[in-house]
């Protein structure tokens, strides 16, 4: 198995990320645990930046928050002069409260929400990407109420199909998402941008799926974004400074997955574009692109301890960690694949085939299928990598369970950025009528029968 | 479409739940909102417990908390005499909190950690069900630490397949859930229980899966667990005096859906069990069920208020709701069906197929796929169906969505049980390192290029 860049194995066999030791982290925090490497964040923070400007004239690099929403993260890509890219009313408060200037915020969503609308438009947001025509129409009639000025990009469903899981493929005809080019939509909600008075049409925007591992779907999207661009000029006279190509691009879950490079994405797609521009008279329009998953993914690993074990001759053996799909849904969701080790015991040879189980009351809630460890026992603790992106951002408390702690690690130091959920927390918006209280006490009785069998 | 009992509509067309009014109901709580039918829930816990009293001389009924668990649920339950079964620290919690007395508490798990099994021994649970061999050297450890007699149950894996989504099949040979019978596992714990000087052997329990819609799958794993009793009362001359049927029973989530009777289920049950004993000469065992889904299912009706509506002419039509992915997990997770309504229209004629989408920033975020409707609009309210279990408990924060509220509906009157979460709830954990705060000022001016473009 090949670790990730920033992961070490000390000589006593030892798990280490960010110069800490998992023992250490395990003890200190307890575990489940999310361990975020920073500094894997920033330089990837760096690199696409580094790679897109080699290309582009002018790029605009906004972190999905989606992937990983907290106040550290969002001042974490602000500081790596990256803008952040958010869908939803909370992301945006959370962006605003870790001091992100508005302006740096675009704001996604299908289905954003009147209230969602006016706190985008009073913080002033640096775009709003509007994604259907009531959406268009409710903006425009706020935007004049506010008497603000909104600068608008359109999300375009392009029709490319990106090979990864039908749930986050959102590139299709047949999506939620976007408004359509084939079908004229996304030429009337240019012409009505164009015609509303507070409106600013800016550029376009397209997001063609999750987790994609080759540059040739954005390739072809991007051409069919720049013959739309082509089109609105040619239409309006108009010239669409902005093109957004939005996110999706893969990271390593396991050593078989091999991500495109970001040089090479630049380099294909700017020649498209560069293209484009030459026959259809366009200047190089500005270039957004919005790497969620990229940015956090192979930084995350989760660490685990052993509960239990089971072993069914000739089936199956389960190791039985303190986690699971409370706070990794994607196993479930995706039939993501992850790798593992046994982070206090790295070194050992791996001697024999396990499935990694969760402690959920639920069948379905496995890590991982099949992987080959040294034999565990309980108190070990297993590391699962690549758990940086739609890990803390997706968890929930099923069968109340506390979320686990998220720390950020760098040369030695460990930090919380969010805090252990508490039993305490879990109860803490419950609420208990009155009426229920009153009558409670008729059954206070245990109902189970006698205790104690004689034999 | 058929609708649930307890749900009517009024006269000028509108749903009413409780003898509240939907449209009152979004107004003074928001939406989306779980809203709970306070006498379907009563009426179900009494028509259980009348069921299986007609064929069964002591029965006792767990309410499987996993399936919605708050402190007034757990009030409610033990109001109507039954139990509770929970399967972590944190359902536990809940449990004690609400006043539940522990000695009709049974505790479940397959991988109860240490702090929970002595939270358990600590607090008296009414039953440990034991699921694996480390498990049970645990607490036979900690019993005895604690000098304090634990009554146990231990789970059996009976080999009997369910026909039902296989993330929520247990009762298979190849599960992380019980102690395999063929492997003599369950014996060898039988034997370890028995040879404990705190644990007390009270009897077995199985549980074969959810959403079951037949009931021959109980008929056959009932014939195991007898047959598994008779060999321990022949091996051991020890009678368990428990036999646990644990829960599954299935719900109407469609107007296909087809659940069985209880009274069905108890006849054809108890008759395995009757002529079990009679050949066995075996006393006839108390009997334990564990129903969530069948107590909470149909009671729950979730509210959505409609805010954009995207039409892809020939191909779908989108309703887009403020609500989806992060509290109705169940159809990305396992393709659930739903059926709602137009709550505001309830009398319309349905003259569209439309696709309900979630406000989530993904593709997969939909409720329903085609369900018939009258033509919706924004500000419409749309309530969905029997989302009871399963979707509150596994309810997350995906996009930063604040958890909707849960109310109890009750004669007209409407009480909160789960106070709606809010953007501050959000963030009421997350930690800004002192690091970030000092070095985050040297990018706050903003990177997005400046905005205006004058065509």
């Amino acid at each position: 198995m090949e670790l990730h860049r920033h992961i070490q194995i000390t000589d006593d066999g030892e798990l280490e990320i960010g110069g800490c030791r998992a023992t250490r982290l395990a003890r200190d925090f307890g575990t489940p645990l999310h361990i975020m490497d920073e500094m894997t964040m920033r330089s990837k923070c760096s690199e696409i930046k580094r790679s897109l400007s080699k290309h582009f004239p002018r790029v605009f690099v906004a972190y999905a928050s989606k992937a990983f929403c907290t106040l550290a993260m969002c001042r974490l890509v602000h500081e790596e002069f990256l803008g952040l890219d958010v869908c939803s009313g909370g992301e945006l408060y959370t962006a605003i409260e870790a001091g992100i200037p508005p302006e740096n915020i675009l704001f996604h969503g299908n289905c954003k929400t009147l209230s969602e609308i006016e706190m985008g438009v009073r913080v002033g947001v640096g775009r709003f990407i509007v994604d259907n025509l009531d959406e268009l129409d409710l903006l425009s009639e706020i935007s004049r109420r506010f008497r603000r000025r909104v600068h608008v990009q359109i999300r375009l469903n392009p029709g490319v199909e990106a090979h990864t899981h039908h749930y986050i493929q959102t590139g299709l005809i047949d999506s939620k998402f976007g408004l359509g080019i084939t079908d004229g939509q996304a030429m009337k909600a240019v012409e009505r941008t164009l015609a509303s008075e507070y409106l600013v049409l800016e550029g376009v925007h397209i997001h063609i799926g999750s987790q994609i591992l080759a540059v040739e779907p954005y390739v072809v999207a991007t051409q069919v974004v720049m013959d739309f661009v082509g089109d609105v000029k040619e239409k309006f006279g108009y010239s669409l400074r902005e093109v957004n190509l939005g996110g999706g691009f893969g990271v390593r879950y396991k050593s078989t997955d091999t991500p495109f490079s970001l040089d090479e994405y630049a380099e294909r797609v700017s020649e498209v574009i560069r293209e484009s521009c030459h026959i259809q008279r366009l200047d190089f329009p500005s270039i957004m692109v919005e790497p969620g998953r990229y940015i956090v993914g192979e930084a995350g690993t989760t660490l685990y301890t052993v509960h239990a074990i089971k072993d069914i001759p000739g089936v199956r053996k389960y190791v039985m960690v303190d986690g699971g799909m409370s706070e990794n849904p994607r196993v479930t969701l995706y039939q993501a694949e992850y790798e593992a080790i046994l982070a206090n015991r790295a070194l050992e040879e791996p001697v024999v085939t396990v499935t990694i189980a969760g402690k959920h009351c639920e069948e379905g809630d496995v890590l991982i299928s099949d992987v080959d460890m040294p034999r565990a026992n309980p108190g070990d603790l297993v590391a699962v990598f690549t758990t940086g992106a739609y890990h803390y951002s997706m968890s929930g408390n099923y069968n109340r369970y506390p979320r686990p702690a998220v720390i950020f690690v760098r040369a030695g130091l460990a930090d919380v950025v969010v805090e252990r959920e508490s039993y305490v927390n879990l109860l803490a918006r419950d609420r208990m009528p009155a009426r229920l209280m009153q009558i409670g006490a008729r059954s206070s009785e245990p109902h189970l029968p006698a205790a104690g069998n004689p034999g």
